[in-house]
């Protein structure tokens, strides 16, 4: 995705965290740093989450093997969710655990929009789920 | 203090806490978001740490009442440690409670050297802190 369209979908996100009682930040440079790092973090005291953000028009998104797998090693040592967000245009966001998302023949992870419908959840969903 | 040095000391700082089985990363423009933000957030699965990060020449450091402000309400939502993390050059890194800082008349945070070495925690002992 474009960085600019990708920066304002989180900053979307981070807005709707701290709405629903979350402090939340956008990581600097998570594309850059030899370091594992998410796109989100976010906590309310009880729950800490991890996100990796996509946002797009097409009907499917693919997310690299090592990112997912960053996203898994950030949040385990951290003490973290390890969420993988995506937001389809005007379908708004899907919250999905990367056990409930395909893999391709290379490792990549295959989000089609019909499969984010299926097992993702919404935010609201997200923000009150219960362990 | 520049941004560019200031970034430098917060890279620092986010690969000393990777080394000490932390998972840490860096902020996306703390200074430019109009929510709360700290420079830093770290957890290790047990403890989580905010830090609000200052990096400089000089014999005292100044920081603003209301950064100060948005460090604790980020890190009392969150659920993580609040931290004012000082590094003076030649000494390294130094790590305050708020309440050990002195105050202005204006109500701004001042942390002399002095008062650094005195009550602040080397990062060994953050680190190591036991609650």
């Amino acid at each position: 995705m474009g960085k600019i369209k990708g920066t304002r979908a989180e900053r979307e996100l981070v807005h709707m965290l701290w709405s629903s009682d979350f402090a939340a930040l956008r990581a600097a440079g998570s594309g850059s740093t030899p370091l594992p790092c998410p796109d989100i973090i976010a906590g309310n005291g009880i729950r800490k989450l991890a996100i990796e953000c996509k946002s797009l028009k097409d009907k499917a998104e693919y997310i690299k093997k090592e990112k997912v797998e960053e996203l898994i090693h950030f949040a385990k040592k951290f003490g973290a969710e390890p969420w993988i967000a995506i937001r389809f245009d005007n379908e708004g966001w899907f919250f999905l655990n990367h056990e409930d998302v395909e893999r391709s023949k290379e490792g990549s992870y295959i989000i089609p929009l019909e499969l984010a419908r299926e097992r993702g959840l919404t935010f609201k969903e997200l923000i009150e789920k219960v362990y």
